[in-house]
Formats: C-alpha cells, sequence, structure tokens
C-alpha cells in the first residue's frame, strides 16, 4: 500500500515535470534542472523526485548522464520496440509483414519529400545516400546507413507523425537484413540514387515509383 | 555502481524471461511463474526477478495484478504514447500531420482487409459499427468505438505489424476529437457501413474509395 501510494506521487511528479518541459519547448539535448530545483519547482521529497525522473528516464523523454546532469533525451520519447515487435512469435512472417507496410507508407513518404523538401535540404540525404554506397562498395553491412537515409525521407515529409514512425519501421528490418542486404548492392546504389534525385527534382511522382521500384526489389529477393 | 551492476542484473533477467515467454509461444492473459519458481528458473534472488518483472511491466508485456499474480498484459507490449507524441509542442499540428498519416495508412489497409478477410470475421467489425452508430443516434462521445472500429479492420487486414501500429495512430485522433466529432455524424455512419459492406463483398477497391473518404471528410471538416 505505502509503495503504491509511492508509485502515484512519484508519477504525478512525472507528470508535472514532463508538462513544464512541453510548456518550456525543451529540445533534446537541453538540461533539466538539479534535484534540489525540482524538489523545490515540484513540492515533493528527494526521493520522489529521483523516482519521477527515472520514470520520464524509461519512457526515453530523459536521459541522466552520470555525473554530467539530467537532460532531454536524444530519443525524443519513443521508446525501444514501441510497438512490441518482441512479442511476436513469427519472426519470417513479421519480416514480410513490415515490408508490406513499408511499401504503403514510404512511397506516399516520397512523393511528400518530393513535394516540401527544398532542393538545399537534401544536403544530409545525400550523405546518407554516399555513406551506403560506400558501406556497400567495400562490402560492409550498411543497414544502419540505410534506415538513416529512409528516416531522413521522412524528415524532409515534413510531417511530425511520420518523422516519429518510420524509424521504428525500417530498424526493425534488421530481422530480415541478412536475407537481401548483400545481394542487393547494385540495385540499392541505382533506386536510392533515384530517389534523392527525385526529390531534388520537386517530382513527387517520380519519388513516388522510384520508392515503390525499391522496395518492391527488397520484397522479391526476400520471397 | 552497486545500484548500476544490480540494474544491469534486472535487466538481464528480464531479457531472459522475455526470451522464456516468447519461446513458450504465452499468449495475452496467460499467468507466469511465481515468483520462487523464476527465482529458480532465472537463478537469481527474490529481489532481481521483482526488478525484472517491474522493467517488463512498464514495458506493457507483463502485467502485475494484486493478490491474483503476473499475467501476459493485453497491451501485447505496445507502450503508452509510444511515439513520444507527448513532447510535440505544435497539437494542432500533430493532428493534422496524423490526419495525413491516416490518409496514407488506412485506405490500403482496408484494402488488404477486404482482400483477406471472410464474411464471417467481419462480426466484431459489425458490432463496432452499430457501437458508434448508437452513440451517434444518443448523441454520446464515440470517439473510442470508432477508434476500436478502425483498429478491428487493421486486424482484418492480417498484418501484424499494422495491426500493432494502427491503435497507436487512431487512439491520437482523441487530440483533436472535439474539433470534428459532432458535427459528422450522418456522414460517419453512412461511410462506415460502405466499409463495411466492401469488406464483406471482398471488394478491395470499393474498402479502398470508403475509407478514403471517409477520412477525406475528416480532413475537410478539421480545416
Amino acid at each position: 500500500m505505502e509503495e503504491r501510494k509511492g508509485g502515484n506521487k512519484a508519477e504525478q511528479a512525472a507528470e508535472a515535470l514532463l508538462a513544464w518541459i512541453v510548456a518550456e519547448r525543451l529540445a533534446p539535448g537541453d538540461r533539466i534542472p538539479r534535484e534540489e530545483e525540482l524538489e523545490e519547482q515540484l513540492g515533493v521529497g528527494r526521493s520522489t523526485v529521483r523516482e519521477a525522473v527515472k520514470l520520464l528516464a524509461s519512457r526515453n523523454i530523459l536521459e541522466v548522464r552520470q555525473g554530467a546532469g539530467t537532460f532531454l533525451s536524444p530519443k525524443q520519447g519513443v521508446t525501444e520496440d514501441p510497438l512490441g515487435f518482441v512479442l511476436v512469435q513469427d519472426k519470417r512472417k513479421l519480416a514480410e509483414d513490415l515490408l508490406e507496410l513499408r511499401l504503403i507508407l514510404e512511397p506516399p513518404i516520397a512523393a511528400l519529400a518530393a513535394e516540401r523538401a527544398l532542393p538545399e535540404d537534401c544536403r544530409q540525404l545525400n550523405r546518407w545516400r554516399q555513406e551506403v554506397e560506400g558501406q556497400i562498395g567495400r562490402g560492409e553491412n550498411h543497414l544502419q546507413a540505410d534506415a538513416a537515409f529512409h528516416a531522413e525521407i521522412a524528415r524532409l515529409s515534413g510531417n511530425g507523425a511520420v518523422s516519429r514512425l518510420l524509424p521504428v519501421i525500417t530498424q526493425s528490418v534488421e530481422l530480415d537484413g541478412e536475407v537481401t542486404e548483400m545481394r542487393l548492392g547494385r540495385e540499392t546504389v541505382e533506386t536510392h540514387r533515384e530517389i534523392c534525385r527525385a526529390i531534388e527534382e520537386k517530382n513527387p511522382r517520380k519519388a513516388w515509383e522510384a520508392m515503390y521500384l525499391h522496395l518492391q526489389l527488397n520484397r522479391r529477393e526476400m520471397r
């Protein structure tokens, strides 16, 4: 009973701290006040402050760096495995389902990016593209850079919900990474280039088609 | 230092317990062994078992029911606000972004449901449809039943990734619920019926179009 009450107090303190963070428009990497100040600000004791910070850290909203302080996490509140894919029994089916989901999502997202991004916004996208190309050329694993390339397109779509969602889906690609990774090097390089060009040219239809082709080639390889 | 070590031990125990749950193919609502058995099974002490269970509970993988035991959570590892929408400053823009995302996702999902569901699978869908209609008729808030209707279509798509993702997005609709909720009663009833009919008739194109119309009417009302 005692513990439950403490938990609720900590949860309330966590909610109050979260509301303050949102109201202050803090950004990833910003530091939050020290424990003494939070005690006063939230009107609770030290142990409740610590519990509240722990709760927000478990949600990837805060990040405690030992000795340096507590900061807004770069993960921006997106939790590890937020959709609970770990519980799915049939990982092969999950990999197929994820690719089907990407085929639904990513062509229209690429089209939105082409519509809304300015050519000068594409520098980071081209950097990821080159990173992937370099790794493919050297026969290295390029899954992480590939996920970053796709996440950057989501960011360029200007849709905040999309840019939070897509990394969750593309990072899960590692599930079946070994299946397709090495065989599709040339196709990946070519279709990535087409996607970049279409976005830079602000051609949504071409971006849609290039992304669709890119993912379909992956799907065919998987089968 | 002491605490960190303890944390890592508990995390390892949590991972081991999770692996066991997946291997045993436990389902939501299934009970996991008691603390004494877990101590033996995982080869750790009681406090580590408790910490491990707490960790999995915070990920909505387990659910501790006081006095009854510990069970697999019906939330299936999908965390509260898994994409960290609480941190988005501009909630109006977020509501628009979510509707744009739904316009990308849900028409193809309805088409998949029409392709794959058998007519007898549609009973639960029709129950949710009637629930929404009843609530609209009585002038009640129908947002939760509406979210359940859309989640059921995602389930009928047969894509496990989609059925885990969609509730996260439709539940966020409450953000702008007040804006559209009451005005769109008649349109909601009509387009929901069209969607159900198309899925029962196994007509993917009609399901796609009915869902698209349904969401576009919402979007127009929002603007």
